[in-house]
């Protein structure tokens, strides 16, 4: 059974990418990872924490009611997302692996971050990059 | 049926790419738009454009095995790729771009080129980066 990985934030560009990872794993009969990586420190206040929950508890039911194999991992450890999500990916054997890119609002201009960058050049595997809706 | 649209070029990560264009369509059911582009000009001595010649020459011999419907574009037109892969994979409706990630010999670390950074930004579709065998 294939693997495949998602980085998936609570912003209009994890949502994309988690719709079409669990497409991409009901067309390949693959088993979903889906990451959110934070790396915590100031950023990370109470309330944020609390809304970050509340949106895991949303993807958790999402995934349930696919009826695909899953497992979500939120992770708080000081890394930069783009280095838990290779690690997860390379620990799982992760076949695929599903971004979102982000737009530069107000003016929708999309921009490949350094999270993206790293994500492309450094995964083993291949890495589907999609978009959030214009 | 839903597009692929593919860039090749005759290295290893067009190969690469053109492999896992295949897998894809065959797993989606797609056809697949092989789009072969280069600037011409200087560039493209007479020697060179045998070679390409040569190399599409395989290509559609691997394409017509595989047994999926497709079809080859050769241009040479001033553009550049990503100008030439973005415009045919909008004229075509494809729902899936897949390109190859190019390393830069001899150490081998992986860049992301002008061309992969503006498919990634600018095509309206998800985009597949595969890397050549390491």
């Amino acid at each position: 059974m294939g693997t495949i990985v998602v980085g998936y934030v609570a912003k209009p560009e994890g949502e994309a990418a988690l719709g079409r990872a669990i497409e991409e794993a009901k067309l390949r009969g693959s088993r979903l990872v889906v990451v959110n990586s934070h790396r915590g420190g100031d950023d990370l206040d109470a309330a944020a924490s609390r809304q970050a929950d509340e949106a895991m508890a949303v993807v958790k039911q999402r995934l349930t009611d696919s009826g695909i194999e899953h497992e979500v991992r939120q992770l708080v450890r000081g890394f930069e997302p783009a280095e838990d999500l290779i690690g997860i990916a390379e620990a799982s054997g992760a076949d695929l692996i599903v971004i979102g890119l982000r737009r530069r609002s107000p003016v929708g201009k999309l921009i490949l971050g350094s999270n993206a960058q790293r994500i492309l050049l450094d995964a083993q595997c291949p890495v589907l990059a999609v978009k959030a809706e214009g």
